[in-house]
């Protein structure tokens, strides 16, 4: 099946292709389920109408229509390829923090507190269907997701455009949804710098949406990515569109939101944001714009007040010093002890405290081998690992993780 | 001399007026000079070239030129008139936070941290200069300065006028500069909602600056009030306007920049507030505006962020509780003492304390019978006030002070 990763057994590519064409995107007993069982005897639980041990008519009947082997030749055919957490492909990084919600989620959903019908929306996906140039598991390492308004103004096109530009000229990915306005300034701004460019689909990569974005599309696969939940031929529902949000806020190392009225999807994407842990920024503008509203509230909101933005700038300084990898290693001391890091490293939890003690004195360590290190689950690993960011205490990068200077 | 109260004798006001003529605004050694030996030994010293004891040949010679006696003649003949700090027209409320900075300069001045010849921001006015229609001790109860850019927008323009005009549709009393752009926007807000306007000029009323401001000089003096530090004919100095800038921040509850660059007047006047304790807002605007980019500065302040301004309601939630006079009274229960107050009250520093015991269990006080009734001088007084303010325990209003509603 094309490019897979080698390690990815065909079984769990046809089971996680068929998971993903039959349950809908952030839903918690499906997750569950996947995660619980395995992909393959989830796969064989959809086949027979159950989702994690209850009886779903709706999920039988799709079972019965989907074809996993039909899903994987189209999308090969459109240059589209699957990535599973199974692969090395797969973006564990920029997920760590929506893995860690999800299993709070979980927790709840087990203990009863959520409805079985309810939704969780800050759950992982099952698979991602991706078409484009970029290894997805480096999204997220420096990377900006900037979104905003499909109803966007000239000013806040230019702000997207320009933000984007700079931004691409300083090596980070620009992640965004493809929409009109200030989605495809962002995308069209990182592109214009030669850079790479993430745009997160509601609906099948071979359904550009809207329809008048297939050259956006096309340029993005080709100096950057396309990512969708969705296999081929999914139609963007209302629902899609949501759901991909946290997608967009999860592969971000912050995100931006140029212009959005106070209820829209950009706000949507900002609300996950604080559910990940990621920094929220956004863009001022004229009071007299209902598009720059919702960035207003951004501002003053209590709970997790945005970062102001006027120019490149203040975007390097909330999510660059997590994601600068021109820092001097070199200004590190061992186990980056200094007096005023040692209290936030006594204020770790155990796990985290262990998951930061694995870490070498010097040079980067992955994931997997951090498990060794630590002695930890992967889960917990990838749950300390943003935290770690954010108390200044761990860098991550292209070969995963080290003790940040001090 | 036409309405000053009858209480200040005309030695003093004579005084005053050589002190105005001859002595530039915001100079420490003046400033403590009349404080300490009173208006009309100082003037003596100022006549006999001296200035807090040391001999100043500028002083002497100006202090020949100047003719009180005919500056409040023509004061009079332009429907002005001199309100001094002996009168009861004087605004002792609004300058209260300015006499506590001024006693804090001079302390460091007596104990020669500051050079003579260096002018102290934050020092009160010696006199007044005012024409207009309202009582100049009731400014600062209610109201708001909303200042900004000579070189406005239409977006700002826009924005200051419609915030003054329903500012001061809700009985606030719009404070400004007079200037082109902001200012100007600001107090024809005021005039079209009816309301009354200050405009603090830099020179002589009788010389509005810029000269085209003439007819709304004339307009806030019919609705409102001129104020102006500089006697009848003088000069509207560079110096002058930033001295003048200290008099609208003292003079308004709370002050809005509306556009400013970042070195502009209206960022000297949201300093001087910083120097008060009074509350900074800023609207927000395009990022690509050189006049928003003062305003974005304060809002992301760390020694004194603004509060972000998007409407009326906004201010009102900032400033409105302070000064809010229609509050119910009725509410409020004997000596303020509910549960969440007494710790309030606890934290209060001795005099605060001293002063807030003072105040009755119903009705209104003057600061003078606070004197009486807190046993503390009126400088101590005056420096306790606006604290019991912020801490929400006190309220003041035209009939002075009183316990704040529970």
């Amino acid at each position: 099946m094309g490019s897979v990763s080698a390690a990815v057994t065909e079984d769990v590519l046809f089971a996680r292709a068929l998971l993903s064409r039959v349950l809908e995107p952030a839903n918690i007993p499906g997750w569950a389920m996947v995660r619980g069982e395995g992909p393959l005897a989830a796969a064989e639980q959809v086949r027979a109408g159950f989702v994690d041990g209850r009886r779903s008519e709706a999920i039988g009947a799709r079972a019965d229509q989907a074809d996993p082997y039909a899903d994987l030749e189209a999308a090969q055919r459109h240059g589209m390829r699957l990535v599973v957490p199974e692969s090395a492909e797969w973006p564990h990084f920029a997920f760590a923090a929506l893995e860690a919600a999800g299993l709070r989620r979980l927790a709840t959903y087990r203990a009863g507190h959520v409805k079985h019908d309810e939704h969780g929306e800050l759950i992982p996906p099952l698979a991602l269907w991706v078409r484009g140039t970029i290894d997805p598991a480096s999204v997220g390492v420096r990377s900006v997701a900037i979104v905003g308004s499909r109803s966007a103004t000239a000013y806040g096109n230019r702000v997207a455009t320009d933000l984007a530009y700079q931004l691409a000229q300083r090596d980070f990915v620009v992640v965004s949804g493809g929409a009109y306005g200030i989605d495809a300034a962002a995308h069209r701004g990182a592109l214009a710098a030669s850079g790479d460019t993430v745009l997160v689909s509601a609906g099948g990569l071979d359904r550009p949406y809207p329809p008048s974005s297939a050259s956006l599309f096309d340029r993005a696969a080709g100096s950057g990515l396309l990512v969708s939940e969705s296999p081929p031929g999914a139609a963007p529902q209302r629902r899609r569109f949501l759901t991909r949000n946290r997608l967009i806020a999860a592969l971000g190392t912050g995100t931006i939101v140029v212009e959005a009225a106070r209820r829209s999807g950009a706000m949507n994407t900002a609300g996950h944001c604080t559910g990940l842990g990621r920094p929220r920024m956004a863009v001022p503008g004229p009071i007299t714009s209902g598009v720059s509203a919702g960035c207003h509230q951004l501002l003053v909101s209590e709970r997790d007040p945005a970062r102001l933005v006027t120019g490149v700038e203040d975007v390097l300084a909330t999510i660059g010093s997590a994601s600068d990898l021109s820092a001097d290693p070199a200004t590190g001391t061992a186990r980056g002890r200094t007096p005023e890091r040692s209290a936030r490293i006594d204020d770790l939890d155990p796990a985290a405290r262990q998951v930061f003690d694995g870490i070498p004195a010097r040079g980067w360590i992955s994931a997997d081998r951090l498990v060794l290190t630590s002695g930890l689950p992967i889960p917990i690993v990838l749950q300390a690992l943003p935290a770690l960011e954010l108390h200044g205490l761990v860098q991550a990068g292209p070969e995963g993780y080290r003790l940040a200077p001090a």
